[in-house]
């Protein structure tokens, strides 16, 4: 905890760090991204204790943060001849359950954070480790936790950051398998699988795409990958939020949709922005128009986390969350026909489950879910060149206020912030889009509940392009580690993943064996 | 003829592009590419002519350097967003043949040259277009021809070099292919196939493995993706070329042996220079022992070509050369226990048939095969940075003085010359060396007479990664126009080419259909 405090501050205090937004891009910035990751890193806190508590997992926190760190050292261009320096990047091995006989690697394609908090999220890779004789190697993203390329530099300009692109970051991570399989000995004929999450997720599955001769398939959990240009309706995430929020209780995302138009209302005059402030408990009052939007902003992004790690289990936050948390939420927003002030008193309580379910706070803090991870800076820069990700919302599909898709806009903030332009049709061009059926070996699996799922692969492409929906789950909760409370569902989809990787292994031993 | 004089003029008067390499690295770099390039850019001059004469073909040559010519602006710098300058790419189209119902695109991926030669060049495409109801489509490659992103700035120094990769070629043609879809109305929904001989047949293969969305399979005549690392061992581009004068007559190859120690012996003494100089007509009388080097390099540059180019009909280079020209030359070479003298003055009228078959030169300029057109600069940097390709001799397997391959050297002589240092490993890296069975729609083709086919794909991978050897062909020879004088092993190898091409574009349309 002290640790992750001290990254946090860190990420503050870094010179030229701050995001200089304006709020309407900042929401959907947070969007994409570092809530998601706020919501991931979090949970690794729960885990961590939840691995000390279990005999057989508890050297596994242990092995995430003290033990097996290792640096590589790859080029910062791969790309480009004329600049031969090189970065630290750091991975993670763990070996406990590999044999040198059979086995395989099981290879996670880091996103957008400290590698860490995502090989203490990732228990799935531990527990199938035994069963696949794996070892597990946690790749850090170039640009996040400890791999800054240019240490205390790397967010200054747009020349520093001009090697955070996906393409680069793949390219990493052959270097680095490339580099495993010569040092380490038994690994070189041995199967490596391609696992991640989320944007993670995304990289395993473009990683399986580009580099086939690298790893025999990929899982890609809770992957977006078509949540680019027009390849899926830019509304279709927030309307899965919605209806989060609507199969719960239906006057629930009612009463949301309403909260706009009454904190609206209130905030018209200034005895009602003193109002609103006492009865959110805001830390910082509400001043004027902007604190406003800032307000509707950081509560959009609320219901929004909520959706993403809506687990069928207690989990802890840097705030603790309680077991279906969007129930909770709901049972606070259950009546119809309130008032404005009585509307806004129930949304209190509602946010109150996400961000003071410790009890412990005496005010809300509303600069709390976006900035929570060195993540974040990295992210917004990515969102602005390659990871053009259009969201729109029209309140009527949807509990949100309506807010249109403008690339100019989006593009101006980001050149604003970041000197740079977005290149909305890059990764399609790339990446194919939705034409991927010549490639195999990809699992696409999506949580239902999951907004990111609007953007996922949630239908079969060919035999071994397969999507695995998991009706009842959240943001790839098939990564997370068994728990009692996971539905059957997820446990079904974790055996069939296993199944599919068990086949990946076999035809790689085949397909070996033939070649000798 | 006044065109091509022209360019040459350019590539020399261009400041700061003097090549200045060891002669040893020289004749290596020369190896690879400008002398393949001589070759190819001589024999479109016998073609123009040969298009003109044919009536059907009449259009042809018009069609490739007068009309149709177009440019696109793409990125300098697909893979980083530091830098928004764009440069004019060329490319050429000829849709005279081409269907918008039921048709198909031929996308020839440019190599080190000039767009309009390759396309002369490419009388294979222009042969089946109308069969295939095929546009046919010649993309220019970056930093050769008339697309140098940097105008004459453009091979100054490493900054202004950084964007000449493969990579970055490739993502010309996908960003092309994206552009040509958008833009000519029926070309949305149809099949795209890549074809390219050569460093083109190279690129025309990753194009398919990197971009499967962009192409529904390639052709990659004569390309050599496996000269790299140790894939395949260094000698053997030497020792096909040898078997190629062995063939034609054992002493042949015996003789050429021999003329290095006959030439060290000579020269020895400075008497022994005048007489060579002399005897070979060298425009430029030796002086020492670096201008015996060049000598040597001269010559075996020379053998090598003939190799390369040894086709069944006469052919127009710069100079013209007889059909099957190593019969020729070895003719001049069948007689053993030759004094020095005796054999050198055999070996001078072996070399006139390459340098001087007209007749009309007075003596033979060592500074002809090597710089004959303006890819051979950017072809000298790709050498020196991706395209890493070791070549070896030992004089027992090949007909060469011993050469030994020392990456080393290689090195230091790159970053003499451009300031840049190779990465040999990287191309295996990116495009997987061996290891490339999970792609699919690949027709690799090969000529057993071409040294090129030692690091080619010369048996199949799988049932859609397929081989193609042509006995008796020389360096894509199928991709080369009909010939009456073309053996049967090629016409056999261009209608299976075709054969494979007509299936994948009736799978395309097949997968069209199941979408709607």
């Amino acid at each position: 905890m002290g640790r992750l405090v001290q990254l946090l501050l860190l990420a503050f205090l870094m010179p030229g760090l701050a995001i200089l937004l304006p709020p309407r891009l900042k929401a959907l910035s947070n969007l994409h991204l570092s809530t998601s990751f706020t919501s991931r890193s979090s949970i690794v806190m729960k885990y961590s204790i939840h691995y000390m508590e279990q005999k057989a997992l508890a050297g596994h926190l242990h092995t995430c943060i003290i033990q097996l760190h290792h640096h590589r050292t790859p080029l910062i261009d791969h790309f480009g001849f004329n600049n031969e320096k090189t970065f630290k990047q750091r991975y993670l091995i763990a070996d406990q359950h590999w044999r040198k006989e059979g086995g395989s690697v099981l290879f996670y394609t880091g996103n957008e954070g400290d590698i860490i908090w995502f090989c203490n999220n990732t228990g799935f890779m531990w527990d199938v480790a035994e069963e696949l004789k794996a070892m597990l190697v946690f790749a850090e993203h170039r640009y996040y936790g400890q791999s800054l390329p240019f240490g205390a530099d790397t967010f200054q300009d747009p020349k520093h950051l001009n090697f955070l692109t996906s393409e680069q970051a793949l390219a990493d991570f052959a270097e680095l398998i490339k580099h495993l399989k010569r040092t380490i000995p038994g690994a070189e004929n041995q199967p490596f699988i391609a696992v991640g999450g989320s944007y993670g997720g995304m990289l395993a599955a473009w990683f399986r795409m580009k580099y086939p001769h690298m790893v025999a398939g990929a899982l890609a959990a809770s992957a977006p990958i078509w949540q680019f240009e027009d390849l899926v309706p830019c509304g279709v995430f927030m309307k899965i939020v919605t209806m989060d929020f609507k199969r719960t209780c239906p006057n629930c995302s009612e009463n949301i949709r309403s909260s706009w138009g009454a904190i609206n209302r209130l905030t018209r005059k200034s005895t009602g922005l003193d109002w609103l402030s006492k009865a959110l408990h805001l830390c910082t009052p509400l001043k004027n128009a902007q604190d406003v939007q800032h307000l509707k902003d950081w509560i959009s992004e609320t219901w929004v986390n909520l959706a993403m790690v809506d687990y069928p289990y207690e989990s802890s936050f840097l705030q603790h969350l309680p077991a279906w948390p969007i129930k909770v939420v709901c049972q606070y927003l259950k009546n119809s026909n309130l008032s404005d002030k009585e509307l806004l008193q129930n949304i209190f309580h509602a946010l109150n489950v996400y961000h003071n379910y410790s009890g412990q706070a005496t005010c809300l803090n509303m600069s709390e879910t976006s900035t929570s991870s060195l993540g974040s800076l990295g992210w917004s820069y990515q969102a602005c060149t390659e990871m053009v990700m259009p969201f729109c919302t029209n309140g009527v599909d949807d509990m949100f206020e309506p807010f249109l898709w403008d690339l100019k806009t989006f593009s101006d903030d980001c050149f604003k912030q970041w000197g740079v332009k977005p290149r909305p049709s890059w990764i399609t061009s790339m990446y194919g889009g939705k034409d991927i059926s010549s490639h195999t070996n990809i699992i696409f699996s999506n949580g239902d509940l999951d907004p990111w799922s609007g953007g996922g692969v949630t239908r079969n492409i060919t035999d071994t392009l397969v999507a695995i929906i998991i009706p009842e789950g959240a943001h790839h909760l098939d990564l997370r580690a068994n728990n009692a409370f996971d539905p059957m569902t997820v446990l079904l989809a974790r055996s069939l993943e296993v199944k599919y990787m068990k086949q990946w292994i076999r035809d790689f031993y085949a397909s070996l064996r033939k070649k000798d």
